[in-house]
């Protein structure tokens, strides 16, 4: 039987004060001091505009486990998969930017989006950024960057990239294809991997990082969340960090994303430990 | 072969005059004698209108096996979670208002939904039933309630709680999660039981029906639906309930959401027959 | 190890000038020789803009399988069913009517909706169409046609649909219900195939095609799914346009959501190929 007790906290956050954490949280986020985003919410259900300093940013944004720009991407491109939360996002747009991201990074996040939520997400996520970005006019910030990489070596820069992200897993999806649908796995490693992966903007850790953070929120991509699990761990990512993002989406996709999300963890840390 | 006949139905409602039965039902929902709601669509479809009526109406919720006001809160709950249908979201919180259902039931049911979809869907139910309730003013209306939950005791309020609705398998969860995302499983024990189960507002089993609601609807919780099929029948639904659930989001979220949601029943049923 | 060149490609098209095509195939959909559509985005992601005509119009729309008509279909019915990207519901509904759609295939599209993404999703397409056509006046449009079933042969009928559609599967799913939800199967023959099937305005094999885009683009209905590629190919449809219209969801609803839209046709290519 589970004694009445909680188990020891990985977090170093302390139980006391949670709203008063929350909303120190809250303030990074809304770059201001006193939030005012929750008083429609708190006009009906005061409760719930409470949960969400206590819990969603007491509790899950304070742990450690990832920096304040990890969570930040890791919600927007969450947001964006979901494409059904359109104020969230504008809201974790503008936070995103408050915690240091760049306008460079977020638009990066919503052009890799499109090969996991598709193009009609990805634009509308894209939409959002530009009133956002509309709405908090920064001089300083670069202009909009434009990268085209040769058609000619596609191909070879693809290939290169999915080994290098995926290992020898990523060119078995591809051969896999070659018998029922070429072109579909041609386009994986051409335009994904040869055009979206290879573009400069945002490092590939934080790319994964999305890439685990929208296969969970979907939830509908579990052989893909698989794939990019390990493709995270891959490319330096920590197990510590996919557990802190799963944890984070449980607030933003609900507690059966998340467990599901673990789940897939569990397999993929079990068929690393047994490779040794 | 299937003898081209209907089998004997389990409804109460004749075959003749769905139309007219579909009308007194939607009356019931909109409040109004002669609903106006499906004139636009009726425009350029009129047999899609005349469907809602017929089958939407007619059919299912004409049917015997949920009260009213269970069929409205399971469809805000399910389309609360689906989170892609403004309109008739509102309509349904008028719906719910219409046939009886209090307003603290109403944001007791989205607060309940943060656990499922995450806080961002609960968060557009919640200001969607802001407009509605502004729009039907009500001076008898109970002011929002308050009720915060002793922090200390979270926990262990959050433990007692998890096994009186999902039996021995809810602390097994959380021990199941303990060495890997134990602070995952701790808000599990301390938020959403501690917090949102303890919350009273809304019984344990119109609860529970909100939660298989919200997760037929997603298509996305395989494992949660089955623990929440098990956990409403712990708190006193029936197989009836279930079914007829099932079968009214046929009309809200579709056919294969609610096909799948019969294959999870009828796995849970044989499980608890097999345990006699 | 793959080397790293790209296999034959089965598209008719050159490597060279995707942007050419892209905006060419674009253009078809448009109905304009400049579209500016993606103007706004190309201000804060002009790579974006890029990757929208070069991969989704250069790539995909100019595969050879299907047609522009059937393009366009399969869509919308995805977008419909996915229900959370508006704006380019309304730009490929305008644009289904460009490639010669009529107004009935659309609205036809959108009843079949129904079925598959439940009401709220359909009416919410429907009103987009509404939209759509009051800003594309067509003196030469059909009235919208009303088409009613008699009542009394709807369970014969929609058996024998069933039987043409699905083969003998569909009536196992039936006779399958009877010992747990009765009513759920019963509105399935009478409602789903004596009533939305059975409607002229769409042919079987178009409505199929709609169908196989709504369940890969849910990502959630795997068994219906399954059940669907088998009508497609009962009903008339070909291998090569299965593939085709899978690879061009990779645009619309994301790679995840094609792979395993490819994985479910590979399993039924091969159980039709064992029966030889």
């Amino acid at each position: 039987m589970t004694p009445p007790t909680a188990p020891a906290s990985t977090s170093a956050t302390a139980p006391e004060d949670r709203y008063a954490r929350g909303l120190a949280a809250l303030s990074l986020v809304t770059g201001t001091e006193h939030p005012a985003v929750l008083d429609p919410i708190a006009e009906i259900a005061p409760d719930l505009a409470r949960f969400t300093v206590e819990f969603g940013y007491g509790d899950i944004w304070s742990q450690p486990g990832l920096t304040p720009r990890q969570r930040q991407i890791g919600t927007i491109a969450a947001l964006a998969a979901l494409g059904n939360a359109a104020p969230q996002l504008r809201f974790h747009i503008a936070g995103a930017l408050n915690v240091g991201c760049t306008r460079r990074e977020i638009t990066e996040t919503f052009i890799h989006a499109t090969v996991y939520a598709g193009y009609p997400a990805a634009l509308n996520a894209l939409a959002a950024a530009r009133e956002v970005f509309a709405a908090h006019p920064d001089p300083d910030a670069a202009a909009p960057a434009t990268e085209k990489t040769p058609e000619a070596d596609r191909y070879a820069r693809g290939i290169a990239l999915l080994q290098e992200v995926d290992g020898p897993a990523g060119p078995h999806v591809v051969d896999s294809l070659a018998d029922l649908a070429p072109d579909l796995g041609r386009f994986l490693v051409e335009h994904v991997f040869g055009e979206v992966y290879a573009r400069t903007g945002l490092d590939l850790p934080t790319r994964e990082l999305a890439s685990v953070a929208m296969c969970t929120a979907l939830g509908t991509a579990g052989p893909q969340l698989r794939v990019h699990l390990r493709a995270f761990l891959n490319v330096g990512g920590t197990r510590e960090e996919i557990i802190a993002l799963l944890t984070q989406l449980a607030g933003y996709a609900g507690f059966p994303a998340a467990l599901n999300g673990v789940a897939a963890a569990r397999e993929i840390f079990a068929e690393q430990d047994a490779k040794g």
